[in-house]
């Protein structure tokens, strides 16, 4: 344990209504702040950085790796926390890691005997979803990304394993999960729904072979934005 | 639902290395802060407090009730987060809930199919510790407080369940936990191993009936202070 690399990870997260970022230090989150005010996350996210950094006495260039949350999630709010870690590991000349918003959410529910299936609000009548088996600790792969109506992904769900809902879905879905799976579903509690940036610095932290130059950091959408859907029907349209 | 009783509550906790400040407002965690920077928690908590408050647009008389984890924890520590609630409470006419420390680190696990063992770092070779059943979600007692040795709680511990250690004693004694339960013990990943104060926010939220003038607000120990151990010790002595 003793040789353990323990980097210095910042991670960023505006992917969904909460806006978060986190320091992990020696092995120790160090600082975490979670807002959730309905403000610009554009404009919150960088004081939030500041403060984080000035609270531990670091600089950017004692920061070992910029890890952003790179979706799934709202569009606009995925580029602004890319960006933002893009911004800050460019000037440090330090590598970026790319976090899965998913993924991350599913470490809320660490060691959790079943599956933990994060559900966020896609709009459009669909949830971005996934499933994890979190049995032996730290999340693995259940189910693969998509972006869909509640039902359907409630039918690609196993039928014999307890199950844990996480993410903004939630509140909006929570009756309609309960219904459908009765008391096999376990609607996880507010200090657990939302995605928390210190989870995106362990899974960083865990992955240095994925970190990147910043230039390589892009964002992870599972459905083209509603701009480039819009003008491919005009296109179409068109012909 | 629609009826449901939903406080703003604002909880601090400084009863231990991690000082934490949280917002609950409409049934959301609005907002949460969490340092672990070695710095004078009297000096951190009320800066912390005022920017929660400023980033929701409240004042201290929009919020319902101010929450203070009061122990078991470091004693100078309990103290200031219970009189820092106080204050505030005070000020605003407002009453103070109070958050015993090793259930609000249970709520790390909601869900989880066994005992959360939640220990702290009690010095003298002791740890504070406890257990709950967090199987139904919210935490259920399952063994009374105490300050010991590891190795006496880790006997009162039933051998049929799976265990999850949270706390500020898993980093010292995460390794004697595993030789003695093998796998039957989970440590607790970084991102849920501290207390968070948001968890405070929903348990004091839960039992509006425990809400009570400032004045009457308690630490919780389970040991006499040491100067009171000096003391008796001395008095003992001269008889």
């Amino acid at each position: 344990m003793a040789n353990e690399y323990r980097p210095t990870v910042l991670a960023i997260d505006t992917s969904g209504p909460v806006a978060g970022c986190a320091l992990l230090r020696e092995g120790r989150i160090a600082h975490l702040a979670v807002m959730n005010h309905g403000l610009t996350h554009s404009e919150t996210i960088m004081p939030a950085v500041d403060a984080a950094l000035q609270a531990a006495g670091l600089s950017c260039r004692d920061v070992d790796v910029f890890a952003a949350v790179a979706g799934p999630g709202s569009f606009t709010g995925v580029r602004i926390g890319v960006c933002a870690a893009k911004g800050l590991a460019h000037a440090a000349g330090k590598p970026c890691a790319r976090v899965h918003a998913l993924e991350a959410l599913a470490m809320n529910f660490y060691g959790f005997d079943g599956l933990c299936c994060p559900i966020l609000d896609a709009r459009r009548g669909q949830v971005y979803c996934a499933a994890f088996d979190m049995s032996r600790g730290m999340p693995q792969r259940a189910l693969e990304d998509a972006a869909q109506p509640l039902q359907e992904f409630l039918a690609r769900l196993p039928g014999d394993r307890r199950l844990v809902f996480v993410g903004d879905g939630v509140p909006v879905h929570a009756e309609a999960v309960e219904q459908a799976l009765g008391e096999r579903a376990l609607i996880a509690p507010e200090n657990l729904r939302d995605l928390r940036a210190d989870a995106a610095c362990l899974l960083a932290a865990a992955r240095p072979d994925t970190w990147a130059p910043a230039a390589q950091l892009r964002p992870i959408y599972l459905r083209a934005p509603q701009a480039e859907r819009e003008r491919k029907k005009r296109a179409e349209s068109t012909m």
